[in-house]
C-alpha cells in the first residue's frame, strides 16, 4: 500500500476521508502490471473532484505510483482512494487543501469461474438508495447504502443484489451496473439522482450501437427487469456477468450476442 | 488522539470508515475534563450501531478512554469515531467484526462570544439532503452533503446554513438542529427521511412541555421559517444559538424565554 507515495498501511486519523467520507475512489483491474481502462478511470476521478471541489490529482504521478504498487502482478485489482486530506474546521474544507492518495493492490477476487459464462443469480435488496443529484454518478467514499445492501445475504450462490432507489426505480447492483436487453434494444438506468456511473457501463454505451443494439438510458422498474429477455452486470473487475436468474425468474444466457461480450471484455482488460 | 486505546494519530488505511464511511461519530462538549451529555451520546451511538449492524461499543471503556484523552481540559471538544474496523470482502462486512475507535480531544471553537446571546445570522444552502430513511437520524460517517453545504460560504458573519431536503423541506443546519417558535408553540423538523437527531434536540424536546412550550415534530418549509416569530439552533458544543437573521428576515431575540434557554444550557454542560 502506498499513502502519498510512501509504502505504509497507516493513514492520518485526521483525514477527512475517515471523518466525513470526503473523497473518491476507483477500483481497477490490473493485467500484467497494467491498470486497465486507466484513462476512463482518471476521467471519472477528475470529474468527481470537480463535483466535490477537490483539486484534480496529478494523474501521471498516480500512474507512476500505480505501477510501483502493482509491480509485475499478472492479474489483480488496484484501488485508488483520493481524499480532501486533513484540516478545515469541522465540515468546512481547508484552504489550501492538501489531498491524500492511497493506492492498494490486492489479489483477484475468487468468483466462481462459470459466473462469467453461465451467468449469475441475483436478488433484490431491501436497502434502498437515497436520492441526491449532487452526489449521483460519482464514486465518493460514502458507501453505507451499499454496505447495508451487501449485508442482506450470505448465500454464496447469489452473486449480486439489485438496489432500488427510494422511489422504487431499479438503479444498479451493490457493486455493478445493470443492463437489460429486449430484442435488439438495450436499457440501463438513468443515474441522475443516485447510483454510480461505472466506467464499463460507459464502455458498453460506447460500443452498443456498432453491435446493432439500440441503447436507452431511462428509468427502469422491477417489472421491466422481469419482462426483459436478458440482463447483464458490469464493473471494472468482473467486466461482464450475464444474469441467469433474478429471484425466481430465469433469463436468457448469453445475455447478448457473444461477439459483443467478447469485444467488450477485450476492451475492458486491455484498453 | 487515541486509536483503539493507543496514543497515536495514525489509523489503518484498510479501515472501513475510510473506504466506505462505514461507522459513526459523536461530538461532545467537555467541561472540567467531563464529557457532557455522556449517557445521551452513548445511547445515540448504540442506536446507530444497531441500525448499521456494528457491535455496540463497551461504553465504560469509551468513558475511560474519553477521560484519558481529555485529561483536565477545562473546556474543549471530544470527538469519538467508531468504525466497523477492517476486513470483509468489498462492501460485505467482515465476520467477525473488530470495531475501531478513535477518540480525539481538541480546543473549544472560537465562535464570537455574542452569538450565544445576541443571535446568529443564517443563510439557506443550495446543497440538498438526499432522502434515505435507512440512514436518517444517525450520525454516520458519510457527511459529504454537509461538507458541500459548508463549502458554499466564507463570510465569517454567517454562522450556519440551513439545509433543505430534495423535496424542499427544511431539515437542519449543516452542524445544528433547528427549532422554530410561534407564540408558545415550538416546531422542529421531522427526521424520518434525512437529518441527524441531535442529542440537544432531544433534550429540548424533553424540556419543552415543562417550560410551557407545545412541541410539534413535523415537516417544515422555508415559508414556515420566514413566518416564525423566532428560531434557534442546537448542538452539543454550541448548546443553543438564537437566530437573529435568516437571509434578509429578522427574527425575535431572545428566541425563547431566557429561563428556558438558561435551564437548557445548564443541562447541556453538566448532565
Amino acid at each position: 500500500m502506498l499513502v502519498n507515495g510512501i509504502a505504509t498501511d497507516l493513514l492520518s486519523a485526521f483525514d477527512r476521508g475517515l471523518h466525513y467520507g470526503d473523497g473518491l475512489f476507483e477500483t481497477l483491474a490490473v493485467i500484467d502490471g497494467i491498470p486497465c481502462l486507466w484513462e476512463r478511470h482518471m476521467r471519472r476521478l477528475c470529474l468527481g473532484c470537480d463535483r466535490l471541489g477537490i483539486h484534480r490529482p496529478d494523474t501521471r504521478l498516480l500512474r507512476h505510483e500505480a505501477e510501483r504498487e502493482t509491480g509485475e502482478m499478472p492479474r489483480g485489482v488496484l484501488k485508488i482512494i483520493l481524499t480532501r486530506g486533513s484540516g478545515g474546521r469541522g465540515y468546512r474544507p481547508p484552504n489550501p487543501q492538501q489531498a491524500c492518495r492511497v493506492l492498494h493492490a490486492f489479489s483477484w477476487p475468487d468468483y466462481p469461474a462459470d459466473w462469467a459464462h453461465r451467468g449469475v443469480q441475483l436478488r433484490v435488496c431491501d436497502s434502498r438508495l437515497g436520492l441526491n443529484p449532487t452526489l449521483a454518478g460519482i464514486k465518493h467514499l460514502g458507501r453505507l447504502e451499499q454496505v447495508l445492501a451487501r449485508s442482506e445475504w450470505d448465500e454464496p450462490a447469489i452473486a449480486e443484489g439489485l438496489m432500488l432507489d427510494t422511489e422504487g426505480r431499479v438503479v444498479e447492483g451493490t457493486m455493478t451496473n445493470l443492463f437489460l436487453r429486449k430484442g435488439d434494444r438495450l436499457y440501463t438506468p438513468e443515474l441522475g439522482a443516485c447510483g454510480t456511473a461505472g466506467v464499463v457501463r460507459e464502455l458498453v454505451m460506447d460500443l452498443a450501437e456498432d453491435a446493432g443494439l439500440t441503447l436507452s438510458v431511462t428509468h427502469l422498474f422491477l417489472r421491466d427487469v422481469f419482462k426483459a429477455d436478458a440482463a447483464f452486470l458490469t464493473n471494472s473487475v468482473i467486466g461482464f456477468w450475464p444474469v441467469k436468474r433474478l429471484e425466481d425468474r430465469d433469463l436468457e444466457v448469453p445475455a447478448v450476442p457473444p461477439a459483443f461480450s467478447e469485444s467488450l471484455l477485450a476492451k475492458v482488460y486491455s484498453e
